[in-house]
């Protein structure tokens, strides 16, 4: 076995679309409590009261829901090189941007499904507002305490019709490890977890049964005690956000998770992994069934159904 | 500056002497709640629930207290041999030996304040008896409830004359960055705080005033949830264990804590990090002048004089 | 409006029959954590770290499960009296018994629905072994720690074939008040919930829709934080405990829940309120229609069916 | 014994005086999270978003600090007028008022030391405003998550020259019942824990050492959970509010309890209970020696010297 690559660093920021910008943004900030870094005409620029960078949530009006862009910032310059040269030997390039307000020049490229990836090294800081500044020195921003407050962005989780392709593929491109993953008794892949860093994983990958490509499940932000995810709850319940399911713990990886939908439809989770961490070097995938799936999330709750059928953007109805 | 180095994967043991061998062990196992891996004549391997590795804590027998040694684990059999070209460059280097219980060959090294280190790769998993064995497939062992039941080996404290020496060295030696650290008014190190991986921490180093070189000041082990913390006062409390101080949370790292002296004298921690982690591969460490810590911990608690002298062996009276 | 009652100071213990008495009380001691305080040939009388009195849980070996009967204990000796002349004249008495082993002289009588009750004053205090006195005064025995550690009795829920019955019957029984209900479309009540004292409620009463009588849904203790009710849930899940539903928040009183089967099927609860209390002597009962139920609990989570159906004794299986 | 007294419902509201009323209502509002049930020049009524009444605190300019009064609500009418019959037999009764923005008539009365005491009975709901009705039937505005967000009013603590006083004479005012109390070597009452109802206390007295008569320790409102509090101390630390001690939990009474002042100087805590509550009717009271109380806190914290020394108006520094 090679040794485990380090080129990049960790998950960086989620572009994500909506038809409903306004309240999108008044979800994001107001109830989910995210702070604005930066906003325009239809784009807002967001981050965690502790996510060091400019921004992890990139908001764009746009005519459809789903996501943007995902980004991933490198390790170090020459570590972005050596990551454009072996996803450009993987064929699925498409090149270098520009930047954009909180990050330097970014290459992107495709996943197997389409969506469109990009990494980069050069960053922009959180700039917290003068009565943003912690009281603490080694926090980002201070603990605002407003709506759900979560802490940082932690991962995403994407759809994609071959997650056996993306498992194939991530590895090489970003240098992931995989966790865990789903293997279906027809031998396909029903998900896959992976990491680039000490993170139990930073993207998740489940199979799409729409016959769409590109889709997105959820994204999600850290907070840092379950009882924040149960606080949450209540926030959310009190401020007529749907609820899709939780608060529960997953079997796979033991998230203790939170499902909601914002206003134009996006899922998104509010999640906490205690003290889980992925140390080994050598750590072996764990492998579940559809004969373990069947027992239900970690402590029986039956998975529900739009779980596995909602995405964005929405496939059309059946008739 | 140059790219950070990832040859460690984590910290992996420690060792600790006790005096009070039986009673120790009974602490460990029956109110910090670490399971028994393997025991001996006045040797006994211990771990934490969901520590992957056979043993993450050397109990042994001696005729004093503090540390035996403490060892790392190597992200691959490379990365070992470069590390140990790099530490025998640095002069400091003990040699090779045999392995133990919990793993195979390791190699032997002081660091400046006469502490031993030792790094390996080959390691040897835990194996959770038959009904030990959790219902969740990626979990080393079943969380079982007992005591204070410690998820996983954190991270350990030791004492040095010179701290500046050791945040000269640790980099060096292990690859590690520093994270944080206290700068005193004279121009000395207070403390330093250092990390081979995405934790914010795995080892911290303060000052030693007591003239003594070699010394502990404590090791910690993870619980999920702060919760897990204040539960584990409630512990020790009924089974007549010292609690020093705590629970409360270090400004230095936000770390939610709980220190208690175990039979023999040596500290131990209880501790909790939320979803703090570092990611940035260009983080930067964190100054805490003497100002900064006048202000006590994070929600004002006077830290104990202890805390600054207690340490084992413990230091003789002065007169 | 008259006064209301303070005849009855609370519930005071729960007989539970059981056809599989070892491992019933297995599970009560070991898992569930309760504490006995004296044991006989097919009977256990059991107790939380913090319930004052000698038993709250008689378990009873039995060729069926369910409840043998209920007790609830006199604010003093002229107000047992008062209850029994009020008792009397409702037509439900049986008479009294000599008492038990945790207190003396009681009064039974049944509930319209067939459940037997019954009122006393005397009682036995809990006597902790001497390792079993806590550390602080004011704890009934030392919190031990062991399994889920449920501090003391809440509550428990019974089924009845006309609950609008019951809710007549028990303010003039037990001086009760009714501080919740769920009214059914069809006028009838799906449920009802009762208390003695400030706790929202130590009885509920719901819909039997099995033509029997008598019969049991669930008991249910006290644990101080809902993080001991998600801790709880990891350990009856590797107990292999059979987890019929929850964590989650009932919309109903607000308790936030955990439901479980112990081995012989009578289902067992661990629940926290938070700081909820009735403390308005004019509480106006708070009515819930079909409309509201159909919204799930709290947060959503839908009702699982065997919450509607599953009682102990089982009714026999429908053809 | 005679039976206990139940004429007195529960702690209904403190008037505090501030003599910077501005910066007092912003933390009452924004930091500690009450909401504004009516405010005037110089007057606010504030409620916990669970308190059922109008308001639990009325803030009132004044040219000090301390307390204007305490108030109680009557079980009935009746038992209204009781109180006021025993009150007047112990010739400490002022009168009867009006009422207030929050209740009817009420009788108003001198503790021993001097403090003014009212009871009644009639009293105004609060009135959530449209958009802060909650989603659940059962809680008396919607969770708002703002600030420290607590739920009710729990008690408040008093000082008096003589807590012996106080201890004999509020079983006779109110029906109070002791609950627990600290007895000092030289024979005298450190300090007296009572209860109208269930929980633990509602008011505490302890002792004044400064000479001064009528002042205030401070005033606490619950919480949910033990989390709550620790969420509760961040927010003070980044709004730059004293913490005077905690979060610890109290040997007494063993509440987990977190103290500030707010900024006109009178203390102010956000406690929690967990599930704790006296349900025996003949609740025998705790004593706590001074022996008991060099034990410190029930986790080992030293009492904090101010904790024994500043209250509301402050005393004269001494020369």
């Amino acid at each position: 076995m090679s040794e485990p690559c380090h080129d990049i660093a960790h998950l960086a920021h989620v572009e994500l679309l909506t038809d409903r910008f306004d309240e999108s943004l008044d979800f994001f900030t107001r109830v989910y409590g995210l702070s604005v870094s930066a906003q325009g005409e239809g784009v807002a620029y967001l981050r965690g009261y502790d996510d060091y960078e400019f921004h992890t949530l990139k908001l764009t009006a746009a005519g459809t829901t789903g996501i943007g862009h995902v980004a991933y910032r490198a390790t170090s310059p020459e570590a972005l090189e050596r990551r454009v040269v072996a996803i450009e030997a993987l064929g699925c390039g498409i090149g270098w941007i520009e930047g954009d307000e909180g990050h330097g020049r970014a290459y992107r490229f495709n996943d197997p499904d389409g969506h469109i990836f990009e990494i980069y090294y050069e960053t922009r800081r959180a700039e917290p507002a003068e009565g943003q500044k912690s009281a603490l020195k080694n926090i980002a921003s201070r603990y605002h305490g407003n709506g759900v407050c979560v802490r940082r962005i932690d991962h995403l989780n994407l759809l994609a019709k071959d997650v056996s392709a993306i498992r194939d593929w991530m590895p090489k491109a970003l240098g992931s490890r995989v966790t865990e993953y789903i293997q279906l008794d027809n031998g396909r892949l029903g998900g896959c977890w992976f990491t680039v860093n000490n993170k139990t994983y930073d993207v998740a990958y489940t199979e799409d049964h729409s016959g769409m490509s590109g889709r997105f499940h959820h994204v999600t932000y850290a907070v840092d005690q379950r009882e924040d995810v149960l606080r949450a709850a209540d926030i959310f319940l009190e401020n007529g956000v749907h609820i899709e399911t939780g608060p529960h713990k997953h079997a796979v990886q033991g998230t203790f998770f939170l499902y909601v939908y914002e206003p134009a439809g996006n899922r998104v989770e509010v999640a906490n992994a205690g003290a889980r961490l992925i140390l080994a070097p050598d750590w072996e995938p764990v492998r579940w069934t559809e004969a373990d799936r069947r027992k239900g999330q970690a402590w029986g709750l039956k998975t529900i159904d739009t779980f596995h059928t909602h995405g964005t953007p929405p496939a059309p109805a059946k008739h």
